[in-house]
């Protein structure tokens, strides 16, 4: 006779975005399946041995860190994110800075700040499926803005904020974009940062890419040209997710209540983890280990690509990122990568559909192919499967002439 | 030109409950004072050196616990989990268990998953400041149940129940309390367990304390009883709260749900240290540990209780703990423990009033003592310091007669 506990729940649970890995989950089962799906950084460049003893020396540290404290997280760290926030022309004092669990989690304390029912969120069409997670059970309307290779097209978002009179945040990912790898081009950042302003609208820059530049110069973020832009990083896609560190840039207004929305949360972050971090970083330590995390996954994008170039049919396009983790993969008009999924899972090759990265989960003729996490060969295997299983679709829905 | 913030933010942000610890902050600066504000072990009992091991363990296990995933935690450390419920008489298998940092962050995730705006909790008066700090900003009434020495009183529930319509949860720690250091009656509680279910409350049981039982039996919580209650533990208290790892005990039906909000959080909790847990506590380690910490608080406890008897003026009362971490002490009608406070500090010696412990702050007779952080020496000459203050304060403010 236990209860019904359906019926208890807040409605905001009838909202829910499920993760769209749930819906793959079933890939994995594939024998020899090659997936590119990944989002992170590849287990070979996992900083074991340095963390291991950058972990034991932040334990031999004998202070107070055993204990509740920093809730704005370790001083340490948020210096070191600072100098290196200023490399890249934001200028932020440390105690502009909160350390939050991944961005992830700041982009849920941005929400708790601002979102009343109702409000309307602005994000990317397609963005970070993650995201929409927390949007959802904020009973908050979601408006896609549509981009192109460039980002955001300013027109198209004045556009959709006419129609969306209570929009409050737009969030973006301006630098190597997920899923599209599209960087906002330098000239149409003003009018963005100035529509924003005539909205009153909060621009939550998401950066989880922007220091992964092929070209081994990191990008200057949306927040250097604008100080009430809130910005979001991390160390998960430059160090490793499972760390769980990234922190927020934020307006002096407003830090203290994102502290306490933050203390409400968790109290705090992992404190040895980020002393590790700045004990890891020494050196020149994590410069370097950028630096060549860069260069490898320039050459399996290149790979990639090239593989592209030789196994799709006419008809299929893609992107050619100049960073970051993604290439986005457009396929002809009468095919949809939801109804690619199973034929290419027969061909032992997997992708996150572009459908997980739009509010509504329209089916969508793009798919996102991540070429970080794969060695050499899988990336030229995994692509030559993925062009026979285009072929076998395009066999069976022929063009319209 | 900056935006104006204050204009931007939810409404919830209105009713943010502040830490406690931010009034206080002001006498950490007054030399060589005795604060007694303390909840947490002390830095004495951290096991560093166990962790050091355990951690560059957890570094060594090459595994994807690099990357993203294990959202419901650590399969290892939810079944160790799972055992030492099923030592309390608490049946649950791993898979309805839920890791999240620090009970904290479970107060939040049931929330999430059960508050609409305008529903109502009912907490003990007084309760731990940090749930308050959960329930303000979900638009919720914060109705306060009476508790004596023998915690809930099920009478003064059911009548505040009849006021509350929409009351949805009772967030209780029925065990070692906190602040009152009290312990629900056996006898009390199938009448609570009733009344919630005629009234379809969920219960939250919040468990930080139960293991820490000076007779070294650790209780049985209320989950143990009804499988309908959601139960809270954390390690924070056993091991150290820097740790940041605590657990949700759900019923199946809202797992997945509970995961849902989890995973949009912060996606996963630290799988390195939820790994190095594990392996700390091998061969009997954390019992050992635990067990050990409880000789110690009893201890400091007994300390504490026989420099009370010296040193407090009569009119002033105090619990007798059976575990924990705190003694809740009572002042003469005539004094409030805020008023007190000043005079306490030119003593040098400090504490949280009563108010941080209740919904609406109200100056309050009472103060929580902790007894666990403190070395013996500094514990009597703190409770000393403490008796001059309030015979100091009576004489100031002698009882009406």
């Amino acid at each position: 006779m236990s209860r019904d506990w359906q019926q208890v729940l807040a409605r905001r649970m009838e909202s829910l975005y499920v993760s769209p890995f749930d819906d793959l989950s079933y890939l994995w089962g594939i024998e020899d399946i090659i997936m590119f799906s990944g989002g992170t950084p590849p287990v070979e460049r996992v900083p074991a041995e340095r963390f291991q003893m950058a972990m034991a020396q932040a334990w031999e540290e004998v202070d107070r860190a055993y204990l509740y404290g920093e809730g704005a997280g370790y001083p340490g760290l948020r210096e070191l994110i600072a100098h290196r926030m200023a490399q890249r022309d934001v200028e932020c004092r440390p105690d502009q800075l909160l350390v939050t669990n991944g961005s992830q989690q700041g982009i849920e304390i941005i929400c708790r700040l601002m979102l009343d029912p109702g409000d309307q969120v602005i994000v990317e069409a397609p963005t970070y499926f993650g995201a929409l997670q927390v949007f959802t059970p904020y009973h908050t309307q979601i408006a896609g803005a549509p981009t192109d290779e460039h980002g955001l097209i300013p027109a198209e978002l004045e556009r959709v904020l006419e129609g969306a009179p209570r929009a409050k945040i737009l969030y973006t990912i301006p630098t190597f974009q997920n899923p599209t790898g599209a960087t906002l081009a330098q000239e149409r950042r003003q009018a963005i940062l100035d529509l924003a302003r005539k909205h009153d609208l909060v621009i939550v820059e998401d950066d989880p890419y922007g220091e992964l530049a092929f070209d081994d110069k990191p990008r200057r973020p949306l927040r250097a040209d604008d100080p009430d832009v809130v910005h979001l990083g991390t160390f998960s896609k430059t160090l490793l997710p499972a760390l769980r560190i990234g922190w927020m840039v934020l307006p002096d207004a407003i830090h203290n209540q994102a502290l306490y929305v933050k203390e409400a949360s968790d109290i705090q972050s992992d404190r040895f983890v980020q002393r590790a971090i700045v004990i890891a970083a020494r050196d020149g330590w994590l410069e370097r280990h950028v630096s060549e995390s860069r260069s490898l996954y320039a050459e399996r994008c290149r790979l990639m690509l090239d593989a592209l170039e030789r196994n799709m049919p006419d008809g299929v396009t893609w992107n050619e990122p100049d960073g970051g983790f993604f290439v986005w993969l457009t396929l002809p008009d009468q095919l949809t990568a939801d109804a690619l999924l199973p034929i290419a899972a027969d061909q032992a090759v997997g992708y996150l559909p572009g459908s997980a990265f739009y509010p509504d989960r329209r089916p969508s003729p793009a798919l996102r192919l991540g070429f970080t996490t794969l060695p050499e060969q899988r990336i030229v295997n995994g692509i030559e499967r993925l062009g026979r299983a285009v072929e076998l679709a395009l066999e069976r829905e022929p063009a319209a002439r």
